[in-house]
């Protein structure tokens, strides 16, 4: 029987992101099922992710597999022979990209959603909090082309759909990511050369359009 | 040359519990080294952990790994031969299990974390959001023995030492867990039969009067 593959998914998460550009690493085929915060919430979404009804969710032959980095070592694990493994083979590399997808998830996510929210007060702390942790990130890549040095990883795979977010967060908080963090964007701009990511991300343009209307629903300037 | 294992603890952590059951599980010796709140953060602890400067930190062998459910991940692929798998082998089974484990992290310890808090405003709705997470957890486990099903595996290490603050949440929210949630008691029970798990735990009496400390420090009632 062929594998059958769906993921809801919003174009604009970066979380959803990370499982499109996992597949397309993998090449695995999949069905697409936008789930648009606009449109609200499809049944099918409710019955996957009862608990947090939040996109991504990866069904695979009817098994709902939530959370985008746990999607990710899903897709790790079960198309083992498709690439080589986002993760690395030793337990010490792979605790360490854990640990550092999981600082993205924590102090990035964060950081960029005070920044570019419709909180005054938290605008100036989420950019000098943002700013911060991608100073971080980009002392941890190094001299590497990429976070999973030689290879294209987990981590690379982690941080990448942030990119998309970049300007929208650089409009609202008036700052140049790349004057801060050269390399990062050096970095990105190699992810961007591979087919699975290019592909995969979102229109930033689309990105800001998404801002815009979370600042108007939810009351800010 | 033997291993080297260290862990950087704080004696009523829930977190640091959890690598101190992961280490009992898989029979690994190990230095405890105690970094509690109130004496401050060791210089070792901030080079080890130079991100977060929380612990639990495991050193193995000078490397250090952070973060708990890492850890635990971390332990369970190093010392491999020493006993069952903490993680299942089956890929759906694995993110099935590191789901409901960052479920934990994300609403029982932040439900947790309101209910004994010191802001009466959010004492209720912590409470409320307490008893239905372990709900949740509860008919996550059904009937079977454990969380891993017939073994005990990476869930019930991520959950069990929240049992030690069972009571001071109970005294904070004025309540009975087990009124609500009676397999669940029974679950923690069992587990508490396992020496790994009774040996590593908290005494809660300490972990409430570290409660009473926290209130008094941050200016609770």
């Amino acid at each position: 029987m062929a594998d059958k593959v769906v993921l809801l998914d919003d174009y604009v998460s970066m979380f959803g992101m990370r499982a499109r550009v996992a597949l397309a690493e993998k090449g695995v085929e999949y069905e697409y099922r936008e789930e648009s915060l606009q449109a609200g919430k499809s049944p099918l979404l409710l019955q996957m992710n009862p608990v947090h009804k939040q996109v991504p969710v990866l069904i695979h032959n009817g098994n709902p597999i939530s959370e985008s980095l746990i999607i990710v070592e899903y897709i790790d694990e079960v198309w083992k022979d498709k690439c080589p493994d986002l993760l690395p083979a030793h337990p010490y590399q792979r605790a360490h990209a854990r640990f550092w997808a999981d600082f993205v998830d924590r102090k990035v996510y964060d950081a960029g959603r005070r920044l570019s929210g419709t909180k005054v007060e938290e605008q100036e702390s989420g950019k000098k909090d943002f700013i911060a942790a991608l100073k971080l990130l980009e002392g941890e890549l190094g001299d590497n082309p990429y976070f999973g040095g030689e290879n294209f990883g987990f981590l690379d795979v982690a941080l990448i759909p942030f990119y998309t977010w970049f300007p929208a967060f650089e409009t609202c908080g008036n700052f140049s990511t790349e004057e801060h963090c050269p390399k990062l964007i050096s970095w990105a701009r190699r992810c961007m050369e591979r087919e699975s990511v290019s592909k995969s991300l979102a229109d930033p343009k689309k990105v800001y359009d998404f801002v815009l209307f979370l600042k108007k629903k939810y009351g800010g300037q």
